[in-house]
């Protein structure tokens, strides 16, 4: 029997459907896991063509090369060098496309995913994560930071070689004010931070954990809005990432190379997109408002019906696709 | 240089991204338009199966067999026979998946498009959506009907033979109710409708129309938030679907065949969504709502920037697409 479940944080309510539903191992992409080719000579992010990413903002070394590179993208969508201008014209409001749009280049190897990175690599990642999420909000014309990464063709990147992207942009989108709206009304009624108070509420129920480490909360949300939709929360009540501590930060990387590893064992290498939601630095708003990680398997299409009503139909049970999760046991790793 | 355009309408920002930008006819799916078949055995919506769908809800006859079904969807989301209940159990929200999802198979020709079918049968196609449409509003459990359309793998449908689907669910989607709000919100402000407005300013600019016929106008938005991204807006104020006239329905058939006959031969059968975006009949906040109608080809897709912003990177520039769109003639039709 269907059932519909609100999404506390989104407040949007998902259909979950289970006339439609699959068992978990049923979303198992049946992808063959390619031997490592180290490197591609046309892949613009393989040792030997760095000259084909001009403008290197930083690398972090390694004995006899580089471990990562932040870049700036190639293809960016904004532009570092435009004046931020504001045009108001009738009903047509536009800003010109000034904004950051950086790569980062999270291994020389052409198709090492982080599920299988040496954990002190994935350290090294979220510490460049951190750096450029300070460096690009410390320019005041930028209004939003966001940190994201696309894996495989149907997440929607063209290029296999493992990166990041982090895009500032001049405003703050609409949709992370109105959530973050939200969080504040959740305040006002309740006292409680909303992440805060879920992640209590998941911890005391169980049955959509994956895993736990130190310092995070892995689970599929109660209205997960598709197959494995999983969220990483920061235990401590902080609003945003740029705030992460040292130690915050290698017990991150733990939690997300597990995490990505149940995927890439368990689900056989699926496409997926992440992101960091966060608050910006300095922000008034901390109280209310809690840092955390999407991840987003794209295992489903959404259609027109998550088009025109902003709700998205979930053929799995979260609380199945936890379980299955959780039993997956990938190799040990240095 | 990349601009960023507010939509007035969900008040996010769009980034007009010309780095990334292709030519209008680079869109092209370059996929070949097969010779019509008639009848395929394994179609459950092909003449001759009719059984395969049980439950009909009706029928438009024509000389010798039907012209349109509406059936209910065989892995319907939601469920018609369930009882509507609503549980609050903590931080957990959920309501029994109660609701209509019917099926409209718009013809019996297995890949008959829309944009190929007679005026007269699109007509009806249209007028069965109003009907049920208001026969799934006369259920008062009902809290918002959302009609589409998927056209083609890439937009989410399994099934090749043409159908649209009318979804009623227990609820009011968070999204549609946000739309209203910052339509109310415009309507204090300047005291006019959001549609109307950005209508006369589309067609004082003029750079975005596609066509208008006698109560329709087709345009790519200012803020197009993907390449082809089309509005069909109905010229006379008004907030619900369930409203049209006789009259509006025989041009909105000749409007919305003519623009997917764009699509067809310009960018040779493109998949797409479309979506009915309407108040519901009666509702008292009808003065600032104004239904129309949203046409999303899938040329590109959306990854982790819009999934963690909320925000579309658009890679063509309405301008010209709409000019290109202006140019395709779609040959004669009855």
């Amino acid at each position: 029997m269907p059932e519909l479940r609100l999404n506390l944080i989104t407040k949007e309510w998902v259909i979950i459907s289970t006339e439609r539903a699959k068992r978990p191992e049923d979303f198992k992409t049946r992808r063959e896991r390619k031997a490592l080719p180290e490197i591609v000579d046309t892949c613009p992010f393989c040792p030997g063509n760095e000259s084909k990413t001009p403008g290197e903002i930083f690398r972090i070394s390694d004995d006899g090369g580089w471990k990562l590179r932040v870049v700036p993208n190639k293809f960016a969508a904004l532009n570092r060098e435009t004046e931020k201008i504001r045009l108001n014209d009738g009903y047509k409001h536009s800003i010109t496309g000034f904004g950051f749009h950086d790569v980062l280049i999270e291994t020389p190897v052409h198709n090492m995913p982080i599920a299988l990175l040496p954990l002190n690599h994935v350290t090294d990642i979220i510490r460049a994560y951190k750096r450029r999420f300070i460096e690009l909000y410390s320019d005041t014309r930028i209004g939003h930071v966001i940190i994201f990464k696309n894996h495989g063709e149907g997440a929607g990147t063209s290029l296999e070689h493992p990166h990041s992207q982090i895009v500032g942009t001049p405003v703050t989108p609409f949709q992370i004010r109105s959530r973050l709206e939200e969080a504040i009304r959740f305040f006002d009624i309740t006292g409680e931070c909303m992440v805060c108070k879920t992640m209590s509420e998941e911890k005391k129920d169980g049955t959509r954990i994956i895993l736990e480490t130190n310092h995070f909360l892995t689970f599929n949300p109660y209205a997960s809005l598709s197959p494995f939709h999983t969220s990483i929360f920061p235990k401590r009540h902080f609003a945003t990432f740029s705030e992460i501590t040292d130690d915050e930060i290698s017990d991150l990387a733990l939690n997300l190379r597990a995490t990505l590893a149940k995927f890439y064992f368990g689900l056989d290498n699926p496409d997926f997109n992440f992101v960091i939601r966060s608050n910006r630095p300095k922000d008034t708003t901390s109280e209310f408002f809690h840092w955390y990680i999407s991840i987003v398997p794209r295992l489903t299409m959404s259609a027109g019906f998550e088009l025109g009503s902003g709700m998205f139909i979930n053929t799995a049970l979260p609380e199945e696709s936890a379980e299955f999760l959780r039993k997956v046991e990938a190799p040990e790793q240095p």
